[in-house]
């Protein structure tokens, strides 16, 4: 059985993600970060993912991005609200954190070396979240390119590593169905930005925004808890 | 004066970088990392060196390479002693991090971006270290290539990121005559892979032979501090 290093952060892209790379008969370890973000609760629903999809252990990584600050997600700058589709396609957003992706993928290169595992799954999604230049697929073909000359087993062996990005062109509510059809139970996941202590989404941050239409646009009932005035 | 990331670990190599990298007109935003390693001291060398050399701040980003293993810095496996050159050059030497220049890069690529950096500078070094993947030309060229993809300072306003590796093809004596040229005191660095807690270097790992070599061949004498035994 092959095994594969898969990001899960908790949310609802990287927990489809995950059932994709078990569904492909990977065995599967988990990897999420303590990055010094807002939301903590998104370990409790990454823990709570990696258990129910199967994955063979989760460990969490401590980083603390808030050494360098640069985002709303882990600085004092305001979680914007209630914005529409539009505003939310337009530009880089301020939860934008400065080179995330390509740490998080840096960190299970490392895992992935050391398991000897050659594939690395990431839920990045370019169609939805355009406005991230590390979600695009060049920047995950030059990552991939990068991590093949950086990496001793895939140096000496001659063994290629593989970033799946399985997410990249798909709507929020394609994922979904995908996922629905292989058994995630988004209720589990959190995909909030801004939620309260025990989990609840707040509904009116642009990921909940996202969240709710693919859900919609999917014509599957949204499981998520949000806030009671969301 | 435009701002530089330099990647600072406290030995000899990053302080000779720094040097170059403030000799250019660079305000220089000096980076270590505590990442588990069994010779902390190192840390205590890197801000000497940020300091004495006037880097205009000196941060130290936590993070815990353990977590994944696979390295005798990290983990329980023995340093090397009193190998021979040509036993230095073979292989893959069991004290390789894995992807730690990967990581060590993203998170200076993090910072770089905050600060609205363009130019990132590290130490790493062909030559002598032929054995480790994340040391060659082709590795940091793709890393830089990935790294324009990966931000959106570089991509919004298309002003390129380099990643400068200025030692890359110097030998160790060559970089050591540079160094001295631009008055770095190398009695204030630390290469030694096993040091006592105090800071003295063993002498017979495969760092304190390259660093010895070094000063040899260079006609410098070695201001090293080492243990008495060796």
């Amino acid at each position: 059985m092959h095994r594969a290093v898969v990001l899960v952060s908790g949310g609802l892209d990287s927990a489809t993600v995950l059932a994709m790379a078990r569904q492909q008969g990977y065995a599967c370890h988990a990897l999420s970060f303590a990055y010094g973000q807002r939301h903590a609760v998104e370990l409790e629903a990454a823990a709570r993912v990696a258990k129910s999809l199967g994955a063979v252990e989760h460990r969490v990584a401590q980083i603390d991005l808030r050494l360098f600050g640069g985002s709303a997600l882990t600085d004092e700058i305001s979680v914007p609200k209630g914005r529409d589709m539009e505003a939310i396609g337009e530009g880089i957003p301020v939860t934008y954190v400065p080179a995330r992706n390509t740490i998080f993928l840096s960190f299970a290169l490392a895992w992935a070396e050391v398991l000897k595992a050659h594939d690395i799954f990431i839920g990045v999604n370019a169609l939805d979240y355009s406005g991230y230049p590390d979600c695009r697929p060049e920047y995950i073909r030059a990552f991939e390119t990068m991590a093949n000359l950086a990496t001793a087993y895939a140096t000496e062996q001659g063994q290629r590593v593989t970033i799946h990005a399985p997410l990249i062109d798909l709507t929020k509510a394609e994922i979904i169905r995908q996922g629905t059809v292989l058994g995630v139970d988004y209720a589990q996941t959190l995909s909030c930005y801004d939620p309260t202590p025990d989990g609840k989404a707040c509904g009116q941050c642009d990921s909940c925004t996202l969240r709710r239409k693919g859900f919609h646009d999917a014509h599957i009932p949204d499981p998520t808890p949000y806030q009671e005035a969301a």
